[in-house]
């Protein structure tokens, strides 16, 4: 197998591990209130490329930390990503059909089940820190974990992010600006999923858990930066997702401010800037640096 | 100062106790994004009853816990039940317009502005468990209330009550389906209020708790049976919602099942059995009972 071949063996591998994980975790369509838990499950379970959880599994990794450790985190952070999908979609919102080529969950059900999914979800992700067996962590460490998730899910991470967005269409940001609106909106809880993953080997040097935060801070405005190229080149069906939404809705763009070629020297200085921050690691790393190229050469 | 002139006394004390501390807890108008967060404070510190706070200040003052240590735990779950209500006002929910005499959020701000309200508000209860140092209780007990309150608020809890609420809308329901309906949308939380106190004194008497919590499960049913009986009796300005709500809405209530005389019947009767599972407490409990009167002769 060459390198490439086991490294996408690998993600996979993890795919069907967190997607396991998740189908464990979701209430059962048997029990009260099926409809919802329906939704719930549809919002979920539906294909999504698990980067957030491969960040956990791959920081891990890198850490020495075996997978069942990470089941928890994994299945949090992607909660909480699901949840946002589901709200962000809404027709108050982005108004938006289609996600990951299926109609979206107010489209599938209705809005007010779409609303309750969400919350649902929020709350599933906070419980599942609490109660996996698996973990074997410190009730301090897990406490941890639920701030730092809470914190990235907030007023001033995530939500903060998507407020800061609203409050942006059809107005001109300078890049600053927009950098401060992604880091809440995207960054934070990409930055919470290796996060996660560091506090659970307390023992870790802390020069490796900086250059990790560093790596996670990097890749992740390198993915919005991409998802704005993706609006711009993509395909509505390999995005999955309606392209060009963010133009019709006059949203700031890196492509509308750099260019689309200033755009894309801008995701490749972020990603060789995340490659740097993993230098101390050897090949156990070399999941991560996967993911970072990925992120940034993705066509979906 | 009579009996009940002390209770009134304590409970202002508490109401303004939780107030002040929500408002520590509330991101600042200050800092961005400012619409955000004024409409977090706007739709939390808007002069609700804080029935649940009081729960929590009550119950640890029936078990001899001091009043800094159960800040957390009350701000907590009065953050969960402001979400609730912004969510459950809106249009696609609810579609109310006014709550506590103002107008709702999503009418004071918009509908995207309110569903991130509430998903902030859910995000930051679970953080304010986490680092409230007054609280002085170890990791675990802190990460079991984070395991309570996310339990209570999720698809078998409130947002589950809530989905089973939408479901029953123009159907019947017999008795058994409905006190299952509000069990779940009412009861679970005031419970978890209860619960989350008790957790804080470990070394309480089994049987003291047990009896707590019986106690919460009937002030959970009773609250929701005046709320029924309100929305046929009270009126709207002093309700501080529209009055005749449910029944314009074809909702079940009790009401309806058993008619006026039988609704109040019911509530009078778990009044007594929640008194009565405080039998083994002495005055420290009366701040308990008293709520428990309240709950069920309030007019708003």
């Amino acid at each position: 197998m060459t390198t490439n071949e086991a490294l996408n063996h690998y993600t996979q591998q993890c795919q069907q591990r967190v997607e396991q994980a998740l189908d464990q975790l979701l209430p059962s369509t048997n029990t009260l209130p099926t409809r919802l838990h329906e939704a719930m499950r549809y919002a979920t379970l539906n294909g999504g490329k698990r980067i957030r959880p491969l960040l956990v599994y791959a920081a891990g990794q890198a850490l020495d930390i075996a997978q069942e450790r990470l089941d928890a985190p994994a299945c949090a952070v992607e909660l909480i990503h699901a949840y946002s999908l589901v709200h962000d979609d809404l027709p108050a919102m982005d108004d938006d059909d289609l996600r990951r080529n299926q109609p979206t969950c107010h489209r599938a059900y209705d809005e007010a089940t779409a609303i309750l999914v969400g919350d649902a979800l929020q709350s599933l992700a906070f419980k599942s820190l609490c109660c996996d067996e698996c973990m074997q962590a410190d009730a301090q460490i897990r406490l941890s974990m639920v701030e730092i998730l809470a914190r990235a899910s907030g007023s001033r991470g995530m939500a903060g992010g998507q407020a800061i967005d609203l409050q942006a269409v059809g107005r001109d940001l300078n890049l600053a600006e927009l950098e401060n609106l992604h880091i809440h909106k995207t960054g934070a809880l990409i930055r919470a999923a290796v996060r996660m993953s560091t506090l659970i080997n307390p023992a870790a040097d802390k020069a490796l858990t900086t250059g990790l935060d560093h790596y996670a801070k990097c890749i992740g405005l390198a993915f919005q930066i991409q998802d704005d190229i993706l609006d711009v080149e993509g395909d509505t069906h390999t995005l999955g997702k309606t392209k060009g939404k963010d133009f019709a809705q006059e949203k700031p763009t890196y492509p509308s401010l750099l260019g689309l070629t200033g755009a894309k020297e801008k995701a490749g200085q972020l990603l060789q800037e995340a490659l740097q921050s993993l230098d101390r690691f050897n090949t156990e790393a070399d999941p991560l640096r996967w993911i970072a190229q990925y992120i940034t050469e993705r066509k979906h």
